[in-house]
């Protein structure tokens, strides 16, 4: 009707199809092509397609009514809008459009919007504060602030595992996991409890309830998982440690794919007091931060004295290398580039049985844990940790005790691998995958990765790196068991590879 | 030199004005006039003046990067550049800028930014959850979500009063206060502890310690208090029920000034069983919704149980519309153009002297509850609640007791003078002043009208209308004691004045 409208009439019409969600003619009213721009809190779209991939996924704007209108005509065939909105869910939102004159129809060739924020994100956080638990040090975190992973206690609070159920069957935790209780002594403030993936088991980070945290360095990409609100949370600067665990790379995805250092320690070296556990033969606490010095000093508060040992020798294996995208692994040979190391010819032809091994055992002990309580709950899961759990279901003893059995010698076959020195390898398989896309391959990539210091116990800490195309990746260093301050020390002395200050 | 490249220096230079806080730069970068836009997320300033008072007031933008920018040249002399920024303190931001030629310089016609929020805005809440606080319910508040003012106990939280140091040196409360206990077993969630101007005492709602919580319907101005996070929560759809408190108008003002309802309770009406008091001759329960049928809902779980009783004719004293603002009394007007109601000529020839009375008992009685706690400690407090405490400290006991007796004298005078009817009076006597203007006359003015409904122990419930320019201001409803329901009844029949949904 108004395609040959005025500007007033197509910008009406703009603001009709929006609140419509009609998709066809919000594609229609955006210039075509690939300079066409959308940006919002969560990051900024280039091109007409990926505008309306993102419309797609979206689902609708939310209702709102124009208060103020300002129009800057620029020459003939373009004009600024401006535009106040009061949204029906309360607060004022703000756009900025460019229209410009496409024959006789006005067109957006750039769109700014803002929405007030909510109380607080439910993507990233289930309960925040200025602080949460104020700190009982002071000590070496004085000013530092924590995102809790839902997973541990935090005394007066109840523990969720991201699952609104079995959040509503807890009951009240009367003291602090063992590792909070220390962060708090050494300076640090609780800022608050940070989603998860249901009981950890994804590395996704796209919790089937209360949504995938941004991942504000991969904008429209998934944060990673399962310590997805904790690394969401430091990247955004909510808090400046993200506690997590990380039992088959939990720690060590969202630290890749959100551009964080990230340390998943040796199995047993700290404490798991009053932490919901996964599988307890990989279960580990880990931490992300923004930047190494700190991802070292919160290793002072929580792990057991060291002294340094063995070397700081570096291996690569191609063979690693290989099984990560060609992106990734680009990016950590030109992290390579940049350090003296050692490439290592080893066969690795066990690995997809060591991670069949690992997955079957990590299974089995996640349905110990859980298959009570989850037996006649699985319909309250989201659709892939719900598929995860019913394999784990159908697990045998037998199966277990076989599983139990390679694990046991690929501990011992990877350990003597590593030996003294430390290994480099990509943190995860690929940058993190778009929202849109649930490719379960990439699970299985990564893990193919990952399992290897999960097997085997060992300490690991991902560094951020950036592929070609400027996106989050990770290298991830392993050494032996108990080397964990090693690495801490290995990564800050390490020049920063990201580039990133 | 290209006319791009000059565009990209002059970009540059903005940059590092901006990090510099150079205001004279940034001032001479910003296109003169009263056409210049700036706006975000907490609302569109238009006019150079006003963006230069606003960066005055503001004290610097946060530290950040460009990462990527993207230049639409609209002609010769005009450029839109949108630039993603990344900021020190974690997270990417936005930035839309309309440039245009002035002469041979460039400058920035049209601006829109954005920052990525904080975990949650310390202005509005202290703590928040998803929520933060089951219900107890069904009930007739099923769906709906509680700000609760920081003086009202939540079990497992302490009562921080808008003070740091009364916050820290507080209990953990084991039991909810009566109130919230009550909201919810009727359905109702808490969404998290809202933030009070200090103890209370003030009607501004601008922390010192805090800052003030944003007032989406008058951007740039003071949200009104003291019940000032609760209302702001209320306004921007964090929360759908702001429980708070009003002594001389702590639910009122906030009210008028974001353009919400609010009833200040019958005194001793609602139980304050759990509640930080400040005055207790005049202390009661308040709350405040975006609509008037929710504010009658609440009052269903929270007030007793009372027939309909006297009658709804609408009073208007001149002298009391001659107590506000011109532009306020005009709204008041407009409001009564609509409704049938009858004009009274009352002598108030005394409303200075109560107001007097009033405000020496509620400081003796400030002081008598809190003069312990805070005579070492009035270095903790905010300039404007200091001085009010300090004088407060001053009064004799004489002249509490002399004014007792005049609190008495005329609460009988009000009563009778309100008798069956309702008064109809401007909710407070301007609209909410610019955070920039800290004028003191603000709070006597509005004292004077508020101060009435606190002699008199009423019920008062506050209902939005708009000024002549758009501003939120309010129309008061008050009668006679226990007749709560009555004003929530006709408040939700009256036709919305405000002209919103």
């Amino acid at each position: 009707m108004s395609r040959s409208g005025t500007l007033a009439d197509t910008f009406e019409e703009y603001e009709r199809a929006l609140m419509a969600d009609d998709l066809p003619t919000l594609d229609r009213l955006f210039a075509p092509g690939p300079d066409t721009l959308r940006g919002d809190a969560d990051g900024l779209l280039a091109g007409h397609d990926a505008i309306r991939d993102f419309r797609e996924l979206r689902g609708g704007a939310p209702a709102r009514t124009v208060v103020a209108t300002h129009v800057r005509m620029v020459g003939d065939d373009t004009a600024l809008v401006v535009a106040v909105t009061e949204l029906e869910r309360g607060g004022r939102g703000l756009q900025t459009q460019l229209w410009v004159r496409d024959g006789a129809d006005w067109k957006v060739s750039a769109a700014h919007v803002s929405t007030p924020p909510p109380a607080l994100d439910r993507r990233i956080w289930r309960v925040v504060g200025d602080p949460l638990v104020a700190t009982q040090g002071p000590g070496v975190l004085d000013g530092h602030s924590v995102a809790v992973k839902d997973l541990y206690a935090v005394a007066g609070h109840r523990i969720g595992a991201g699952n609104p159920q079995w959040l509503e069957s807890a009951g009240v935790e009367k003291e602090h996991a063992w590792v909070v209780d220390r962060l708090l002594s050494a300076g640090a403030t609780v800022a608050g409890i940070a989603r998860t993936d249901e009981f950890a088991y994804s590395l996704r980070g796209a919790n089937a309830h209360y949504g995938a945290p941004p991942n504000p360095r991969a904008p429209h990409r998934v944060p990673g998982g399962s310590s997805s609100g904790s690394a969401s949370a430091v990247s955004l600067g909510h808090a400046t440690i993200g506690l997590g665990t990380d039992t088959g790379g939990s720690i060590r995805v969202p630290a890749a794919y959100q551009g964080l250092y990230g340390i998943r320690t040796t199995h047993g070296a700290v404490p798991l007091t009053g932490v919901l556990g996964l599988a307890p033969s990989f279960d580990t606490v880990g931490w992300l931060t923004r930047d190494a010095h700190l991802l070292g000093t919160v290793g002072e508060a929580l792990l057991p004295p060291a002294a340094p040992n063995g070397d700081n020798r570096l291996l690569v294996s191609p063979a690693l290398l290989a099984a990560a995208r060609p992106d990734v692994a680009a990016a950590a040979v030109a992290f390579l580039d940049g350090v003296e190391h050692m490439t290592v010819d080893w066969d690795l032809s066990e690995l997809p049985a060591w991670l069949a091994a690992f997955q079957t055992l990590q299974a089995a002990e996640a349905w110990q844990l859980h298959g009570t309580w989850l037996g006649t709950r699985l319909d309250t899961l989201g659709a892939d940790v719900r598929s995860r759990f019913e394999r784990a279901s159908r697990i045998t003893e037998e199966q277990a005790a076989e599983a139990r059995v390679r694990v046991r010698a690929a501990r011992d076959r990877i350990r003597d691998l590593v030996g003294d020195s430390v290994l480099v390898l990509p943190s995860a398989s690929s940058v993190a995958p778009l929202l849109a896309d649930s490719d379960e391959d990439v699970r299985t990539s990564t893990m193919r990765l990952t399992c290897l210091a999960g097997l085997a116990g060992l300490p690991a800490v991902s560094i951020p790196v950036r592929t070609a195309a400027g996106l989050p990746a990770g290298v991830c260093l392993v050494a032996a068991a108990g080397r964990d301050r090693d690495l801490l020390r290995l990564a800050a002395e390490l020049p920063r590879p990201d580039g990133r200050g």
